[in-house]
């Protein structure tokens, strides 16, 4: 069903255009293998990407946190983020975000799949980890308040959608795919016994 | 469990630090209710939102389209999206998108829900229209090269998320969502019967 012999359009040219101390725009001449010359304006972001963690309490409970985000104006309840640092692993990168945001470090942590937010025009790439066995362990980041941990469980997916403060599609993404993950464990389990 | 009574911070001041044909970058200055002071940065973008649109061929095949996105610099497979246009309601917007980029008119469509793709950063929101009672309808948009639709079915969401060019995440959080609706309405019609 998927064409894979078709051609990438080529990149002619790149320049940046606007920068600041968070965004760098770059405008991109593409020449398309139908002969269509364009120029796009795209976003680009730091180069080692981000992480979005997954914090189990139990097989049942994720710690989700709700902070001010200054692009809505309004607190927002999703999953704890953070950037990757310059040589810093991703599950090194989720343990320290974790123990910022949310007071805990993990036993146990697994990389389940990468997302991205507006291919379009963004190259910023998300890594989505499941941190398990917890245990409390607090680091000082650089929030400028402190942040509000709300456990909530996998089987009550559907009223955190319901709710208005919890619209950040990489989290809903990252629990639809974590419950997912943790039914087929369960039914697997439920084979074997 | 939630906090209602924190008090949000206030914006002291707003500032447009860049701007280019695509993107408009804002300084805030910001004052947190414990007096902790600061200046972020955010993209301010269209003021109508976006619309997502989830086709449904029928209740287990949804299109998706396989297009080139600048941003990553690779072809991806998402569901169908675009800017809502000034005086242009949600619906029509989807109808119109859908027309444009998988070549299908719907007779009816439904609101599901909005997403955020970076509230930290970025106003940016899209809703979530489900396309139902679908006929074939081309109208021209502004695409470089032509669109890949590619039919998948629902119960394949497994396969698709496992697929290298299916990462965008409003997509996959949208067609989660979609898919549990649609057999939460399966269920209730097995009941009634």
């Amino acid at each position: 069903m998927v064409d894979k012999e078709r051609h990438k359009p080529q990149i002619v040219a790149t320049e940046t255009i606007a920068k600041t101390r968070l965004f760098r725009v770059e405008s991109v001449d593409l020449y398309f293998s139908n002969g269509v010359e364009t120029r796009y304006e795209r976003l680009k972001t730091g180069k080692h990407g981000a992480v979005l963690v997954v914090p189990l309490l139990d097989r049942n409970t994720v710690l989700l946190i709700r902070e001010y985000a200054v692009g809505t104006d309004r607190y927002e309840l999703a999953l704890p983020k953070g950037r990757v640092e310059a040589g810093e692993e991703l599950l090194a990168a989720a343990n320290r975000e974790m123990m910022e945001e949310v007071g805990y470090g993990a036993g146990r942590l697994t990389y389940l799949t990468s997302l991205t937010v507006a291919p379009g025009y963004m190259g910023h790439t998300t890594h989505v980890i499941v941190a398990e066995d917890l245990y409390e362990e607090r680091r000082l980041g650089d929030e400028p308040e402190e942040i509000e941990v709300v456990p909530w469980r996998l089987t009550e997916l559907s009223a955190l959608l319901a709710r208005e403060d919890c619209t950040e599609a990489r989290s809903i993404a990252a629990l639809f795919m974590v419950k997912e993950k943790l039914t087929q464990e369960e039914n697997i389990n439920a084979t074997r016994k």
